[in-house]
């Protein structure tokens, strides 16, 4: 019997501990599932014979000890600066860790010794990051085995709202953490075109846009991410000549959010002097210059939008000219807006949320010139089953399954880059629906 | 007899010491000039008999002791970061300390124990900080005894070059340090408007101007500082409407600034690839989407400006379109545009600079609106007597002899608002030809 523990019980669990349920039966695992909230950890588990729910405190050293000392292999669905604490414990007892999240620095420093100690350390194995890897890699792969040079990568992903629930003027919805929507994208984006390395800061990032299809679902554009210059190594990839990772958005979201980043909105670094008193017409005004024009003309000068605009429909839509009370106290412009957000972009108890992601591979193979488009979109069932959380947690779960059933033999701190990982991985999502579209065309 | 040790003997240190060995002889002062470079400490002392000049390392603690045991007063022109160290030295050894530099939070922690073994711990005595406070705090405390209400407060300074030595597009030289000048502004402006808060971030506070004249000068521009709010609580103007400072500029060269902050060209969070192997067009180019179109329409059509304009002009004139390798190592794009500055904006020997300080006060008394305009300028001798140094220096040289002939009784950490600092500094400072012109009109 292999005993697994499942650390956070949050709405990314979701469908992770659903298919860990399912696949205990025939595996005779016992999976435990523990949350700071004991009824979170017993809904999840709901009173399956193989699942036992504990309320879990994980800076309680004592239960920490016994919890993971008892376990065979350990999830780790805690907020992502937490991993590493979950992280020492499996090294001080010997047990395997799974997380989705990003390899931080001091998760990379525990590499050596959980390779002397045996331990799988598998990380990044959510959607993004996580499927984005194993996709774009099968490919990279493929084309390489084929004799090919890649000359471009591109690779796009967005959490958006399914078209039949998309019923507000940005076309957007929340399906994950909110204050990361709100921060997206600030520093420099930096990635290659052409040979060329580019830099774009972020004042300047929602005004540079790709734009991109797919099939069923019309247009998109992106935005770049902060951080494609870090795949070249990552992905064997190094004297590429243009590679750029980007965030997929509806056609007209960006100008409209570059606007609430040109006024200061999104920006983290001080508290608003006074801002449980402000009317959200106060917070508009903290950015734009004393007038004696309207708010409307004041707004559209400054920002030079028009009055009458789809942007200008799209900020009024917002509330940002409601007096209203925002009501935070020593809030950032960021945390104002972000409670902004939360109440205009939450998704309905029916609303279904859309997860899209799309590689382009430009490449020679023999003297000549293609290209492969690699789609996949998902939709969610409502407001509790997103496709975020489902895109999130399976990856991650069928990680879990293969090491459990002793399938993978990658030890230390690893992503999904080897086929040992990404083959089987991907081989069961398409039979669960999530699912590459993939188009080679000559150049 | 008093011995006074001056830690530090850079450029704005030549008039504070040469001010001390003038009346070092009516006072019977010996006068210590410490740097780690014994040569250029020999250099401003000159000969004079009164002056001792050494080489001194701050972070030889045994010579720490020695010199500032040995001393009454100590002056301390290091790096701003570092008079923490001379600070902490003088309470161990019971010595009184001057700086030119804004108390830092570690120098403010000293403020109790400096009170408490009566020692006057004098800071913010150069020109901005310093005679800013002084020359406003004066104009204040008298508009308060004339029963007056503040209703606006506005403080510019700059650091400029002289009409006559005025030989470049930007109307720009540099009299202070270039890695300053170029990070200047980054953050986001607060300050109030009309009883409101305002916030202006980083890329747009260049095209956030307020114009100004001073008389036989003409024009400047001003862009809001970081930091306005503050100075309600230190001047005594809590619950005033309207206050900003700003830093002065000739017309035109904040448009032309902002194209490089809107380009990314003064952003120190990142070290470019291969910075070293770079020209100055391949470092334009890093900041400019891939295009067919020339470099010029390229950089107009993405922030929009004319490819024959003014602005275009300035940045030609910069090298920016060169083919010259930049040859920095590692280097972020603030450190490759203040080598460019360095050298496109130096002062020839015989160019004097020119320093600008205005205050404007609205307010009212017995019913009546008026406004106090205060306005100073100084034009420096040549590159080596910068109005820059003898601004800095010579407030910190009189508080130096104030207190060395103990007229001031000031104890603690201080800043010059008090009368007792102000009133004889600036009456000294008017006989040395730094002196505010003042004019008062109805509203």
């Amino acid at each position: 019997m292999k005993n697994i523990l499942i650390i956070g019980a949050g709405l990314s669990a979701t469908s992770l501990i659903q298919y860990l349920l399912k696949h205990s039966e025939n595996n005779n695992w016992k999976i435990t599932v523990g949350d700071m909230s004991l009824e979170s950890a017993q809904k999840k588990i709901n009173n399956h014979p193989n699942g036992i729910a504990l309320r879990f405190n994980l800076k309680d050293l004592e239960q920490r000890t016994e919890e993971i000392s008892a376990a065979d292999i350990v999830v780790s669905m805690v907020p992502a600066s937490m991993h590493v604490i979950v992280a020492k414990e499996c090294l001080r007892h010997g047990k395997h860790l799974l997380t989705p999240s990003y390899v931080s620095p001091e998760m990379m420093e525990l590499d050596e010794e959980a390779k002397e100690k045996g331990l799988s350390f598998l990380n990044e194995l959510g959607v993004d990051p996580g499927l984005d890897h194993m996709s774009a890699m099968k490919i990279i792969n493929r084309i390489k085995e084929r004799g090919g040079k890649i000359e471009t990568f591109k690779s796009f992903c967005g959490g958006l709202v399914a078209p039949d629930c998309d019923s507000n003027p940005w076309n957007y919805k929340l399906s994950w953490n909110p204050r990361n929507v709100v921060l997206a994208g600030q520093g420099t984006a930096q990635f290659k075109e052409n040979g060329h390395y580019k830099y774009i800061p972020y004042h300047k990032l929602f005004s540079t846009l790709t734009k991109t299809q797919i099939s069923g679902y019309d247009d998109f554009e992106v935005y770049p991410n902060r951080d494609s210059l870090q795949y070249c190594d990552l992905y064997g990839l190094k004297d590429i000549p243009t590679i750029m990772r980007g965030t997929m958005r509806r056609p007209g979201y960006c100008e409209a959010w570059d606007v609430l980043v040109q006024l200061g909105c999104t920006d983290d670094t001080y508290e608003m002097k006074g801002s449980h008193k402000l009317t959200y017409l106060d917070y508009l005004l903290s950015f734009l210059p004393d007038s004696e024009k309207s708010v409307e003309e004041n707004l559209a000068d400054f920002t030079k939008i028009g009055t009458n605009s789809i942007i200008m429909n799209k900020l009024k839509w917002l509330g940002l000219f409601s007096d209203e009370i925002v009501g935070l106290k020593n809030a950032t412009p960021a945390l104002i807006l972000q409670k902004i957000l939360e109440q205009k972009w939450a998704l309905e108890p029916s609303d279904r949320d859309l997860l899209v992601m799309q590689h382009l591979f430009d490449f020679e193979v023999n003297g000549k010139k293609k290209r492969i488009i690699s789609s996949m979109t998902f939709e969610g069932s409502d407001r509790e089953n997103t496709a975020m959380s489902y895109t999130v947690g399976t990856p991650l779960a069928i990680a879990t399954k293969l090491l459990a059933k002793d399938q993978i033999n990658l030890k230390g701190v690893q992503i999904p880059i080897s086929p040992e990982l990404y083959e089987p991985i991907l081989a069961e999502l398409e039979n669960l629906g999530i699912q590459f579209i993939e188009e080679e065309i000559d150049l």
